[in-house]
């Protein structure tokens, strides 16, 4: 199930785009404009648990910090657990953690290594707002194998496909994204 | 209304001590055992729901970034707006920022200025899961208030009653805390 043509035009038009941030060049898509609009924010919200109630899914995880909010609504209205996938440092517990290459440099993300100890086998749904370069998306995905449960599925608002970055997400068979920016 | 007992004993038994962390001779109130438990999870936002129903709440707003979490799914559930309230440089577009003092230095929180104006005087609840000195839920609620709506309650799943942050709430009368920290 993918969007009907209405539910795409509400979301999109609730999606601003902010010139030059972070920095000159790049136009960044504000989702803040969907989130505090409570019809767009109900439509999407309300076509996700659509496409994945038939998904048998045990979790949902969200990467740090947008992905956070879908991923939690998202587990609430499906009565599954939310696990969060978090930037290093910010985890309490033992965790598992992952490198991946940005522009300039390396970032970390991770996860709590007993996140989905509670079911065996788990399928799990990566949820973030916007894939770029795929390279966070992958992370987390590799993370959520190596603690035991399957990623069968990521989900992302927002694609930008001058960026290629699904060639990147070795780690994910089945992508899902809802909106493509060209 | 508050937690029953049932509830009380499911949400407390979810939630992890971490100790030293993030530094030696802290406990760590760690939730997301909490998070990754469908059922604790479940029983958390349902108790949210039936607490807020009645509120006729504008818009949620949750402080980055696991207020997020409860902030996005009580949005969705209630069928308002989400709001983020976010540390300094990442929201994209014209903020009000809010500087408060940490124990050694100063941080700062934003709001983007545009985030309550499809409302006129809206009331909005503003929820983080996590009450200390009290200083990132002032200035979040100061935000809420200089962009033109009202902070009509502040719930917060864990309160370390220790440090009477609840002092330094001046711009919030009502407050709510399910879990208290003696």
């Amino acid at each position: 199930m993918t969007l009907s043509a209405t539910e795409r035009e509400i979301i999109e038009n609730s999606i601003r785009d902010v010139k030059d941030f972070p920095k000159p060049g790049i136009v960044f898509k504000d989702i803040t404009t969907l989130l505090n609009n409570a019809k767009a924010y109900g439509v999407l919200m309300n076509h996700l648990y659509q496409r994945y109630k038939e998904y048998n899914l045990d979790y949902i995880a969200g990467i740090d910090a947008r992905g956070f909010i879908f991923a939690a609504s998202l587990a609430q209205m499906l009565g599954v657990g939310f696990v969060p996938i978090r930037k290093k440092g910010k985890l309490p517990y033992t965790t598992i953690s992952e490198k991946y290459s940005l522009e300039y440099g390396v970032d970390e993300v991770e996860i709590h290594i007993d996140a989905f100890s509670e079911i065996s086998n788990a399928k799990v749904l990566l949820i973030d707002d916007l894939i770029a370069t795929g390279g966070t998306a992958n992370a987390a995905a590799k993370l959520i194998n190596q603690a035991g449960a399957s990623c069968v599925e990521a989900c992302f608002l927002i694609a930008l496909d001058f960026l290629d970055g699904q060639k990147n997400l070795k780690e994910i068979t089945n992508v899902y994204s809802l909106i493509e920016v060209k």
